[in-house]
């Protein structure tokens, strides 16, 4: 597979998710907003849930690079983590998009291992910085698993408030950065 | 309007959403499941919006019908709302048809209307069950309004995660209630 190709119908695969929705995504539709055939793109993938199993592919492995930091201290760490989560605004498509992927994930097993893996990612890098922390003496000593549940689970949260209400996501990252104040005795807007 | 039939079209919507999801629900297949003409569903609903928002006005009526505890005590009232929100199982196809639905929210104004709705009755619900326990001396003085915004917000993200991920409701009711008992002091296990 020609890399650039792909990346192209991936790309276009997503605007035309955000534009049409999850029922109304065709190959036909894909390949206008990509410019890519029709005849091209099934050449890549068969069908729709194998395009969009690498949409989310793709979406995972973003997430992982934005969490990529270049400093040590966990409590860097934590921004950028929170940076990463609620960087989309309530006027982005993006989100009501992802959130339709999500409603379809009891139907297609295939969507439903990426998100797992969205989570586990989430879930670990959480944790893994709550625990430096706290051996660093920065943090103090909650229980990092906890602590990592209960935000992700916010995060989560955040996302469903964004699309059902339109509510800022700048919300809940205030809901979380004041649990995490109060767990951690630190506040990421200190740091920031 | 006959109440009666209304209510049998109300309780078809619910489950052909559930059967065939929000892009297949047409007026024939939820009058298929009623056994009520389109014609006399038309008479009563002008569109598929009108029908499921008396569908969400409904579901609104009866979780606030499930908040209602005979039981001044605000533990018991917390334990009667815990039970309300993570009383379905990850199998049930109705959080997924209202996942669906929210997922509608950005372009359904009526829908977005009823998600507040439900949003707002939870909110003061928890809020004003967490300020009396306080006030009769059974939660320590935490911010009720803070606490009942985190827990509101874990509530979301619990529903997502069930639909998304296929996780047992239980699981994020255990988070709830470890964040429960470490901020008010007490367990809502103690008291179920």
């Amino acid at each position: 597979m020609e890399p650039k190709t792909t990346d192209t119908i991936i790309r276009a695969t997503g605007r035309s998710l955000c534009e049409y929705g999850y029922a109304d995504l065709t190959m036909q539709r894909i390949a206008e907003e990509s410019s890519v055939t029709t005849a091209a793109i099934h050449y890549h993938f068969d069908t729709k849930e194998e395009l969009l199993n690498a949409f989310l592919d793709d979406l995972v492995d973003r997430f992982e690079r934005k969490l990529a930091c270049d400093s040590d201290d966990p409590r860097d760490q934590l921004v950028v983590l929170l940076d990463a989560v609620f960087s989309s605004n309530a006027d982005d498509e993006f989100p009501v998009a992802l959130m339709e992927l999500k409603a379809q994930a009891p139907y297609h097993d295939t969507y439903r291992e990426r998100f797992h893996e969205l989570d586990e990612t989430l879930r670990t890098v959480l944790e893994d910085t709550v625990e430096a922390g706290i051996e660093a003496g920065y943090f103090e000593p909650v229980e990092p698993r906890e602590v990592a549940r209960l935000v992700s689970t916010a995060i989560n949260g955040g996302h469903v408030r964004m699309v059902a209400l339109g509510e800022e996501p700048g919300e809940t990252r205030h809901v979380v950065e004041d649990y995490l104040e109060a767990q951690l005795g630190w506040s990421p807007e200190a740091t920031a």
